[in-house]
């Protein structure tokens, strides 16, 4: 039975993980929340073209000398009009907002400053020279970075992405994740307990944990605790996952299902110096890693905060959620040698208020908390401690 | 052409929209995200019956005096079992973890506590009475609340209410949003523009503005500029839709495709005293609320952030993007009369600093912004101003 640390115990996953998803291209539509993989610089000039802002009259300004002036109106150039012929001396041209303005031209008066009389019409007023129309190039020249390698995609990134004419956008590829729970109490949500058995909470906990930190989950399933059948699950697991967590099976009772059938295949079984989360597994299965927790729900729950979510969040290209100081409001005092993870409430003066007791049962009132709260010895009411963001 | 400021027309579209759907039920695995609808009390005990903490000895603390205490062992209760029969008075039962302790036990010994010789086991040490047994009930009681109305569902949430059994949770149903861009110069990111034409960037800022905000998009589509082809389409839309949104083809130009359709139909056409964004409509098409934003890409986007998206995520039961005091850089000077609605980059500090000019082109520039700076008057750098983040 090994022993790590919970430093080593991290080590150890991140090791054996060693998630670096290549990147692939997505649609723009389906990339809203995900980290742009690498600088994208513009393609293009934007805007595209020197057009209008306004609805009004292309001119030259040269051509107005003391106002009101009455020029010749030579027709009307739409948004989405191609090239238009450049402006001829003394004389003006209606023009649409976004519309190209011809060559020629340096100004556009807005329609509310101008009066149309039959094919003329008569310049009232010039603000100044160039404001209403929009250079090229004005918001973003061609080779400029558009969006930054590790930007977490928003509305506004994807709406400059595709005003640049980009259409894809390349991201990592999202970790595929399988989970398997163990527990012959073990029955769904929804089903009639009988005597002896609980819900599984883990296999949505884990399955949401997951996709939280940006992986994608291709398979959840409550396993049985048959070895054969576990370890049929597990290699499917394996084959169509690039990562697989399974809760249960693996402490120091009579009927452990996990560590049977990952032991003999070369498995690290242990105990990590924590609590919850004590008994826990790594093991390399036909080339997937495979983690395994214990199955107290609230040990699941904190061992996957601790050891795989930043590694799913850091291969998705999130930020790491960091860890925050905080003011005990009550003493803790962890069993000897163990670093203790307890549920709390931050408050808005950064003190934590524990949640419930340290029992690893505790998954209702895991609910009602916002950070857990690491403690490697112990404290008193008014220390300051380590808490991490839920 | 009417007129309203910016806080007639926030009115004017809450009126119309009056958002407040249905909460409908969902599979937990698919609830991730989403706000609980209704207060969720638990349907049963947590624990769901006494059971053991530890792989050890289930026993009567009334039969250990000076220890060690040698007592016969009986058998094995795994997890999973049926309700075992009492315990027999001097003697001990094997207990895993999890699984249920037999009455007449008032203790689990850990089986690192015990050295087992034969049929019988020896007591060696005993922490504390019940400290190895959960009690029924001790996570949470039957009826008590488990998951407040509005939580927003974490993992932790989902795992709480799967041990409870609750296999689907309430939430309210997603509003569904059709967005319809328009403008005969638009071409989809990825074409190749001739002359005159821009990347329709408005598609995808309001299909991931929607869903940033909760709602579901059934349906974006650029629409010709033909008035009968883009009817037709609008007639789709809001037989698809809870709400639709337009950009573009309503202002005062020449060809102006959204108004052209919509203000016979009885729509309010108008210009909002805000920058970018002035020319706005609102209209109600076969019962179905239509938001008609101009075709600017920043002032599609200011539109949506002011008008729509505050309806979108109190409709999903998502907290307001409440706004923040912040200390300008430089001064602003909006035009007479107008909200303006800059952007800019919010610092550690709490100071704003402006991102490119007021320019409803500037679409590339707005992805570097975070917040949008609301500036009602003339400020100098230093004054305190509203900012929305993004």
């Amino acid at each position: 039975m090994g022993r790590r640390t919970v430093e080593e115990h991290a080590s150890a996953v991140a090791a054996l993980l060693a998630l670096a998803p290549e990147p692939e291209s997505v649609p723009l539509a389906a990339a809203l929340g995900r980290a742009c993989a690498e600088d994208v610089r513009s393609p293009v000039d934007l805007p595209l073209f020197r057009n209008s802002q306004m609805d009004g009259y292309a001119i030259r300004s040269s051509d107005l000398g003391d106002l009101p002036v009455r020029l010749p109106v030579l027709g009307v150039i739409p948004a989405g009009a191609t090239e238009p012929a450049p402006l001829e001396h003394g004389a003006a041209i209606r023009i649409m907002t976004g519309a190209p303005v011809p060559a020629g031209a340096d100004a556009v008066v807005p329609v509310e400053d101008t009066a149309l009389d039959g094919d003329a019409v008569t310049i009232r007023r010039v603000r100044s020279a160039g404001e209403f129309v929009r250079e090229r190039g004005s918001d973003v020249g061609a080779g400029d970075l558009l969006v930054a390698a590790g930007t977490v995609l928003a509305a506004r990134h994807l709406a400059a992405l595709a005003a640049a004419g980009v259409a894809e956008v390349r991201v990592p590829r999202r970790v595929r994740v399988a989970v398997l729970t163990t527990g012959a109490e073990l029955i769904e949500p929804g089903e009639t307990p009988r005597a002896g058995q609980v819900f599984d909470a883990n296999r949505v906990a884990l399955l949401a944990g997951c996709q939280e930190a940006g992986a994608e989950v291709v398979l959840a399933e409550k396993v049985s605790d048959d070895p054969a059948e576990f370890e049929r699950v597990l290699l499917g697991a394996a084959d169509a996952a690039d990562v697989v967590l399974t809760s249960g099976g693996i402490s120091r009772g009579d009927f452990e299902v996990v560590r049977q059938v990952v032991e003999p295949r070369g498995a690290w079984v242990g105990e990590i110096a924590m609590q919850p989360g004590g008994p826990q597994a790594t093991a390399e299965i036909e080339g997937t890693p495979v983690v395994c927790f214990p199955g107290n729900p609230v040990s699941t729950q904190v061992s996957f905060a601790v050891f795989v979510r930043p590694l799913l969040r850091a291969a998705a290209g999130l930020a790491p959620v960091a860890a925050l100081p905080a003011v005990l409001t009550e003493p803790v005092e962890p069993p000897a040698g163990k670093r203790q993870f307890r549920r709390g409430r931050l408050d808005e003066n950064g003190h934590v208020h524990l949640v419930a007791g340290p029992g690893s049962h505790l998954v209702a009132s895991m609910a009602a908390a916002d950070v857990l709260v690491e403690v490697a010895g112990p404290r008193a009411a008014g220390d300051t401690v380590a808490v991490i963001p839920l």
